[in-house]
């Protein structure tokens, strides 16, 4: 059983029906104003596993059955802002690619980047509709946004402590808020929505210690991502790790290279350094025994016990432990 | 009697406040995730007249006393808007300055202006917060935000006409939406607003001939606006006059130096030429003209009379009618 494959077929479809119907409404206004619209469809499109709105789904699906229909159309949401995030994320990191394919700041320009990153922004909140009554719930989406955006900031000026930013930009983001989100809106006890999110918040570490092994040493035609953290100068477990286990002179020279268009060679130097401390292999290691820690974690504890969201976590925990 | 000063002071205070809340709020998240917000705040102090928030605030005052504290704060929104539209479109226009200071990419460079524009339309959201069960409400909201951003993106492609352009950037934006809005949620009958709109779409069309006119021949130093919409290639009324009344060797030497960096002496050309044939003195005539006619009816008809909101935007035409 796949829930994610069959949740993903259904809702590509959709958010192509809804875009499409975008599309509509901004070329009633102007024919050259799809645009816009396009651009963010044709992001979508590229792939992309849609874990984001899954998750929501999920864990709404987990406790309650009632308007699932809306429910499942509130799910764009988390792919929309992703979208958005990865719009201005490109432009700012200067990424040439995105899912094996062009940036859409390298393919229509940085302007059209820029706005469609807003527009998809705005249909986020356009979409985020039901039970806007509940104040808990609102205050926890408009964290999920600003949350994220700081993380982002904090990325770029290269400030704060590798956990903080993973946090901020990718955890709380892809994980513990979406699933969170999802719970608080079936009205879920906070007390069980506080052993999800220490879960989510788990789970979330992992997808980026290997979203953070891919940057160094994924292939990217294989992953369709860029292996170029070292050149952005991206702080990960993988830097943490090298910096405690290098000599001084080591220090000095990856001072020196890390973070700048410092070539192929120092690349391949530091990697060969990850590989000699044994970082490479550690880290790698260490993925694999949080997985499995986690996925028993699923399976026996009486919290997650027969709840769709377990089998989606444990599908998802599966591809992380993948090598 | 200057209800905008007095308006704008309390504004200036009150937001400050809101976005002080903010700074500290980000500040516990990381001491260094207080930059965007700072940013934010920055661009708000250089000044501005604050008629949008006016507009909205004025409209709903002229037809409610309930809750006046709330609808002032969420007239922060459409200060917050303008925010947000104008870090993204200077990034967009390669813009230097912005009322006479330093742009904010210019000063912190992009990446912060791309995210303190995201920042800023995400606190719109959080703040939009009355009466959100009222359908018709949201959706005039989220028609504000995505008609803004479609009339920016068809500046940007320079496609469709400068009458649309100047409806959907400007006019709806700084004008009759904020208008709309504050009329809708104070819950004035449909016929009342229609009329309203009508009247605010003339005055806004007249704000965007002025500040085109400025855009050419404005003083920079006493505006505070730059004088480039020539160089950025423009759509405006002085524009389409210019090109009635040119022959076709003027036509084509516009057409080379029109919206390009072509140098100073060009633009004086094109300047001379405005005068010469009478665009520059019958542009002005049309603004004054027009004007009186807006500030009679606001005065005579009986829709407007002893309405808070009629002062508001008397004292605006006062102000686009002087040279």
């Amino acid at each position: 059983m796949n829930d994610l494959l069959t949740f993903r077929d259904k809702f590509n479809r959709e958010i192509n029906f809804y875009l499409d119907g975008k599309v509509k409404e901004f070329g009633q206004l102007d024919k050259e104003g799809v645009g816009l619209v396009k651009a963010i469809k044709e992001l979508i499109n590229y792939g992309g596993k849609k874990f984001r709105p899954a998750l929501f789904y999920f864990a709404f699906r987990s406790y309650s059955s009632e308007r699932l229909n809306d429910v499942f159309k509130m799910s764009f949401v988390f792919e929309l802002f992703h979208t958005f995030a990865l719009l201005h994320d490109d432009i700012i990191d200067k990424s040439d690619k995105r899912r094996g394919q062009p940036t859409i700041h390298k393919k229509y320009g940085q302007e059209t980047a820029i706005l469609a990153g807003d527009l998809a922004l705005m249909f986020c909140d356009e979409l985020f509709t039901i039970r806007k009554e509940n104040q808990k719930l609102v205050n926890l989406y408009n964290q999920f946004k600003q949350e994220t955006l700081l993380g982002e900031y904090l990325d770029t000026i290269k400030s704060g402590s590798t956990e903080k930013i993973m946090e901020l930009k990718t955890t709380r983001y892809s994980f513990s808020k979406p699933i969170i989100i999802g719970l608080t809106l079936a009205e879920v006890a906070n007390e069980t929505v506080l052993k999800w999110e220490k879960l989510a918040n788990d789970v979330g570490i992992l997808f980026q210690i290997k979203d953070d092994y891919i940057g160094t040493f994924g292939d990217e035609k294989i992953t369709g991502k860029p292996t170029s953290d070292f050149f952005e100068g991206k702080k990960s477990v993988l830097v943490d790790y090298f910096l405690e286990r290098a000599g001084e002179s080591e220090k000095n020279k990856f001072k020196n290279i890390f973070g700048k268009q410092s070539g192929e060679n120092n690349f391949q130097w530091y990697r060969n350094k990850l590989i000699e401390k044994n970082v490479e292999k550690d880290v790698k290691e260490l993925i694999q025994t949080e997985v499995e820690k986690q996925i028993n974690l699923l399976m026996q504890n009486e919290v997650f016990a027969n709840k769709s969201l377990t089998n989606l976590l444990i599908e998802i925990l599966n591809v992380i432990k993948k090598f």
